[in-house]
């Protein structure tokens, strides 16, 4: 019997994989997926499933270790689609974790979403690469200059709107872009934008509360106890995405917008990272516009 | 210097009364009803005050000790008026402290809001007498029964509702109710019973997410990643009424529908108690269609 | 492929049982008991594997269904001792479903965890069976009747603490019991109590702060802003057991030391039940003083 | 009747200053301030009094404005000292609104807190000055630069300590700094360091739990479910100083050491500027080794 060898910590370790898999809910897919890796030579650090009884859907992540492989990636990868064939599962989502990936933040002028997300980067939470920034505004290009991240300023109107995303669609294959997070991005992206990267927006409401335009002047007039923030995958509907993550905080009769606003700050940027960490350690899977969230 | 004698706790002190005041924000209020308590032999125990800046108004709790008053309480009301009047305030909410708000409680079949309400009470949490349970339905009687509480069932459909709202109000005024507490009444009352008696309602969302029906079901359709509850006075707009209490709990994609009605339950009971708590103690100013709740 | 059928309740599915292993890190764990279920005919409803990589131990709770078991009890347990022996873990803990755990409930005089954990009982939220109540005072007797749950006084001295507690152990043994809860029993038990029984307490404060008694005077004393609840497995060392659940709420300079106790019970009375929920659901294990506590 | 103008913001409107008052709890206190503000032509923006009831302590903080003040500022100073002598109370503490409070924070090597302090700085939430960085290491030199902030090294050895610490106190001095902030500052300063001015740490577990060094090990090892931290003045005894705030975080058995340490950054530095904030805004007073902490 052979110790697994602990990893430095659970997200750096070298030569391990993550494998997240979807469908219809049966007997034997744990199983199968457990025996394929055990018999490439692969240990299984730590998995995670659920099943959707409402929806009879099964879900799992796999982490798992393949420094002593005895097969090679494309053999098992075949495998592990035979057996997504064999249980009429969705395509596998196989990530083999050499790669970090590649994120463009979208930012407008408030800076404070943008700043935690660079220093929890800095600080080693998140396990991938800011490559790029993109603004409508040239506010915030001293913060991005200061970290060394190109910063590209796009001026959006609506006739220009079509043209100018192609310009950062454009930009974003350059780059080889994996995920788009916008980070308080005061504009309104396309549906084909959407479908073209996976897109994390926060929004400063505890959806579906206040969905849309000054959430908290809203919350302020209408007298609520809590405010909160939403993280979620940006999609064709606004604000009506796949819920990633939400937190709130306590106000009372003694605060003023003002305060409801410099509160809100706090949740947005944590929510906003906590979502984004999620969605960089593969343990996320969208389905019927909700999110299963496995924990890290 | 004489030291103001201790209470034994801050809710029963014998001899202390609470006033409430709220009018346009101008200099001098604080000066003036605490000159006034003052003269008349009265100590400030504690008090609070709240300006809201927007609307231009002054909110103000004062508890204070009469036990050595050197007039009466017809000569100190009146100075107190004197002094609304002087500063354009709305009438004076004056409780002597000597009589305790009478509770009428509303059920349908949920007995969880009800047990906490009542077990609370008997812990001597709530310095109130539960005087009354009305329901639609006869399951909770045997509750009511071991507490010694009358129960009256009143069963309502379309058409005898008018008739039976009316034979509910002459109840609670044969019983000299003051509070009206729904503790998931599954029932619409009307504007009437609202306008009659000050009426605190338990939703099961954090409003204003999930307004009507089921929102236990459409949370979880949405797919949120918290679940709330909302305390608050009932108006004529169905969840409409000015905020008292809100609390959240998490959930994940684990969550079923029946464990967010689980998980749902304690932030029920917990969030009408703390509501029904500060009703009591005289602690909530409604304004605006919104609650100033001075602190515990 | 057969699909599972979706069971009406995680936790009231028929014929579905629960196995929770322990033991050292290794490759192939999870197939192997993936497997050995699936030849079984067994079909995985949710698993959870966690891998503490300092300790280098692993572990794992499967809840699975063996409503179309090809075999017997007694050859599928063969098969899951043989797994933990070749695996070296530990003796494997496997819990058909079919029996609901027999609880006996230990009180003085405080009632709020005593009526939280009976009316959630009787609200489906706990599949087990209180069977008993035992008391050093007969101040709660008439709770006890009102549920129909057989209820012993033992009062104890000193003196007789040693004969009194065999009493006990008798009266829990002929009642079969599984689980001690101490709800606010005012008493401490004795090792060879603690080693008879899983027990669990809860503790009026959030340890290890406050170890010992009056932690809510100690708390006011200290200044503290957040007072807290831990519920853990009872052990010889006072207050130092394996940690179950911790929860806290936030206080003020407002509060007195009534306040803390008030505020208080209502985590004493939500942290004990989750703990004690969490234990019939077979989702703790316990290693090295800590625990395991998989997510229900 | 004349209205007060409404401030701009609650912590920005000009001629508004702050008095904070403490002593033995008696009859008329409240009055007095009042009646002595308004006869000077000074309006009360908000005021809150709290009573210690154990202590027979009373405690008062009003924000007033003095912007249509009929005398001056001496003569209103007079006033109030004259008051507190009459009522046997402690010296008043008077703020007058006009100058910045000036900080000291001293860092070594973790970046998190001084960031957090900088950013909520400049995102205008502390209104205060930060006038001086000083560490132990010249880690941290850039960031301050960036801010342009003076930043000095004082490397400190046993021997040299009594002779370093005269070094620091002399710049403090010279840059008239008022408030000290540890912002995981990892030596200890003297009781000398103390006296001489206000000073807030922040250590990073829920005290008392876990005094001393490495709270995050020793709260893996002893296997909470809880992480907090606390945010207290500095004293001469190690970590028991008045308790300021606290806050926690939820921890679960995946959770490792440096998980731990990662998501106690985010309580530390929250709680830490929480901390400071209030100390800023003069909603802090201090007794009995206990803080009393006004609304913000």
């Amino acid at each position: 019997m052979s110790l697994t060898p602990p990893p430095t910590t659970k997200s750096t370790a070298a030569s391990t994989g993550i494998l997240r898999v979807c469908g219809p809910d049966a007997n034997g897919i744990v199983a199968a997926f457990a025996q394929l890796l055990y018999g490439h030579g692969c240990g299984i650090i730590d998995s995670e499933n659920h099943a959707d009884h409402e929806a009879i859907l099964f879900f799992e992540r796999i982490h798992f270790d393949y420094s002593q492989m005895k097969t090679d990636r494309h053999t098992l990868q075949n495998g592990i689609e035979e057996v997504c064939q064999r249980f009429s599962m969705q395509a596998p989502q196989l990530d083999w974790g050499d790669k970090r990936k590649k994120l463009c933040v979208m930012v407008s002028k408030y800076d404070h979403c943008l700043w935690e997300l660079l220093l929890r980067h800095r600080a080693g939470e998140l396990n991938c690469e800011i490559a790029l920034i993109l603004s409508n505004h040239p506010d915030l290009k001293e913060i991005a200059d200061s970290f060394g991240i190109p910063f590209h300023v796009f001026k959006v109107t609506k006739d220009t709107k079509a043209e100018v995303e192609a310009q950062e669609l454009a930009l974003l294959k350059e780059h080889e872009i994996d995920l788009v997070v916008l980070a308080r991005y005061m504009q309104i992206i396309t549906d084909q934008f959407c479908e073209a990267y996976p897109v994390i927006n926060i929004h400063h409401s505890f959806l579906p509360a206040f969905i849309g335009g000054k959430p908290y002047h809203r919350a302020h007039a209408r007298g609520v106890k809590l405010i909160g923030a939403t993280a979620h995958y940006a999609t064709a509907d606004l604000d009506e995405g796949p819920i990633i993550e939400q937190d709130i905080a306590r106000i009372s009769h003694r605060d003023e917008v003002n305060d409801l606003i410099r509160k809100g700050r706090l949740l947005e940027k944590s929510t906003l990272v906590t979502a984004v960490k999620a969605h960089i350690e593969d343990r996320i899977i969208v389905y019927n516009n909700k999110c299963v969230v496995f924990d890290g």
